[in-house]
């Protein structure tokens, strides 16, 4: 029997995979659980989204432009313009997926052995696109203690080498829901721009800040234009993950040229998903007004509960919809399994994600798991409650 | 400013992306380009599939499984099984294209360095994806003469090394239309399993096979379950190209294990054009008895006018909707180039595909050309009077 690469043996499983069939186990017993491991949101679509859908008038479902439709980019380039980040369409390419976006791009800047620095913890699928790019991911700690904050400058530039190809950020992070300053990205602009490397900002998450700060974008930076790429998608943004819709965003032409040569591969980004998007950039302001009061409240609810957890130690996301949380155990791999094996308060459990698996750093993130705040307040704060009885009980 | 990736550089571009241009050129003049160089069909998507879209019920449109939806895979058992076809749905990746399938297998299979012998002209996208993954192709030569027929296994015996990972065949093909036989199956079966390699058989255009012949599959072949891997694409079969859904199937378990890792990175498949396909599996008989009616007439048409001008070998296509056409001249990129911007009959002309992208090994094909036989016989005819009329101008 023929072998599988080497390269497939060492991509990554997800964080939560060896969970699934635990959680399938308990469903199975006759248990309710409920999952704070996953960043699918509750919110529905926008109507205007899923009208365009349903309201179609394709009779030849064609190949979109391998760059994605002209009316859909050219919409793009109003929205970013209205969060005053100045494009043209030919600076956007239309991906599948904010995901799609990132292979691009590690594929157009890195060849086999470069290295890109993430801050840690990060989006755990990043290893991925980087083993399936030959590519070295190389971390830089940040603290739960100062809530994830970009860590020193120092701190990257020791880690800079001829090998380093670029800075990836995600803003507003997901695991750790941090929202990088002006000045913070400042500091990566000046590092990025002195070592002559890309900052690539994963900015899918834009829209969730909250407490009334801004996003600040790499392509808000004077200045930066040839070394800043964005990777940004509607998953979130319009609760479509189904879509599979995203874009790569970029001044800097070679770059273009370059990943428009990986998108021409693999044809066109889907003809369906891309007239949800576009009608999705009409959907009115007061359903993201809606959407941020309520994941505002569910954040907000969420850390009360937690800190009233004994020996639970909190990051405070400021965006996203993600928390990381330290509890006061060792092995959050197992503690996430007997959840779902052995506790239940009447006959419902929890399913967390270990946050390890955001981690490069082997060792590091072994007693924090990963909370994705995207159900609703009621079952968010039973949730939260499973947890304290559980710990009590794991620990005791 | 930072550079591209050394493997940016050496993507290959689409064979008729340098034509492009002085097509848009032509268009803005004024004439009418009728296009014999793409592979989207005009035939209509099957109502089904159209209606599924329209008649959705969806409101928070979510990731799906990343594998594909379970309904989705059960139903394709059937269809694989109707093919005479025998697998389980745990056999089927869902992906998103047969681009995605290409890419899956390539990193699931070979390292950097590693190589995948393909017989050419191919599917030009190969290159892309093994560029994409640091594969090598390795190129053995089929000939316009015997019809782009499978070279003798000796042939491909000299090519394989230590680092031959798969043979890698299109079957119907693209470029060539050729439909490989049982016995040229077989002998391929007999060669992997010696040398303990992967067959990987592009089967997208299984259902366009011509003439009373019938399509063998590498997965009909008995004993080769663990070497066998197909890619496969609603693209064609039911011209909704643009849902952007293929599949990845194969009864080796360590290939499902590790291509699900590339598919965890990328979360799901569009879930839009999932329902799209699943509605697909429904298309009444009737309408492929229609398309393939319609090819035939078109392959006749086609293969008729061609013979008729002087000076040009064609291959006779026993599948697909592609034929290859040898030419009375000597560098078919001129030629191409030539007619969309100096030649007109009636203020129209063509676009052809030139053939030399078609081929990995330098300087073949430089007089062939690739005609997509996706359009109406009326427009077909008149395509074939213009290349008529072009050659006679060209060459005078
Ligand atoms: C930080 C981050 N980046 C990218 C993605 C990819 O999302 P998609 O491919 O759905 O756009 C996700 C999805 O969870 C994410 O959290
Ligand atoms: C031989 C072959 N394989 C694969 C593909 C990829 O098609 P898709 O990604 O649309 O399934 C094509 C498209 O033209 C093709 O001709």
């Amino acid at each position: 029997m023929p072998n599988v690469s080497q390269k497939g043996l060492s991509m990554p499983e997800s964080p939560i995979r060896k969970l699934v069939p635990f959680a399938e186990a308990a469903k199975k017993k006759g248990a309710t659980v409920i999952h704070l491991n996953i960043g699918q949101p509750d919110i529905k679509t926008p109507q205007v989204a899923l009208d365009a859908v349903r309201n179609n008038t394709i009779e030849v479902l064609e190949y979109s432009r391998t760059e994605g439709s002209e009316g859909y980019r050219e919409k793009l380039v109003a929205y970013y313009a209205k969060n005053d980040i100045h494009v043209t369409a030919g600076d956007i390419i239309v991906t599948t997926g904010g995901s799609e976006a990132l292979s691009f791009v590690m594929g157009s800047i890195a060849d086999s052995g470069d290295e890109i620095i993430i801050p840690e913890p990060f989006y755990a699928n990043y290893n991925g696109f980087a083993t399936a790019a030959n590519v070295k991911v190389v971390p830089v700690v940040s603290h739960i203690d100062n809530n994830f904050a970009l860590p020193p400058i120092e701190a990257f530039e020791r880690l800079i080498t001829p090998r380093t190809k670029a800075i990836l950020i995600c803003n507003p992070g997901n695991p750790t829901g941090y929202l990088y300053s002006k000045e913070e990205i400042k500091k990566l602009a000046h590092i990025v721009k002195e070592h002559d490397i890309f900052l690539v900002a994963d900015e899918v998450y834009r829209e969730f800040t909250y407490d009334d700060r801004k996003h600040y974008s790499v392509l808000q930076e004077e200045g930066l234009g040839n070394h800043a790429i964005i990777v940004d998608s509607v998953s979130k943004r319009y609760s479509m993950c189904g879509a599979r819709i995203g874009c790569l965003v970029t001044q800097n032409k070679e770059v273009i040229k370059t990943a428009l040569k990986f998108a021409q591969a693999r044809l066109s980004p889907p003809t369906y998903a891309q007239l949800a998007s576009e009608a999705a950039l009409d959907t009115p302001q007061s359903y993201f007004d809606d959407v941020k009061t309520e994941y505002v409240a569910r954040r907000d609810l969420l850390l009360q509960e937690l800190e009233k957890i004994e020996g639970v130690k909190i990051g405070r996301p400021q965006g996203a919809f993600y928390c990381i949380a330290e509890l006061p155990i060792e092995d959050a791999d197992d503690f996430a399994q007997w959840l779902l094996e052995d506790f239940r308060v009447n006959n419902e459990t929890v399913m967390v994600a270990p946050a390890a698996g955001f981690y490069a750093t082997p060792g590091l993130g072994k007693n924090q798991i990963r909370i994705a705040y995207v159900l609703d307040q009621e079952r968010l704060k039973r949730a939260v409650n499973i947890l304290k009885e559980a710990l009590k009980s794991y620990i005791g």
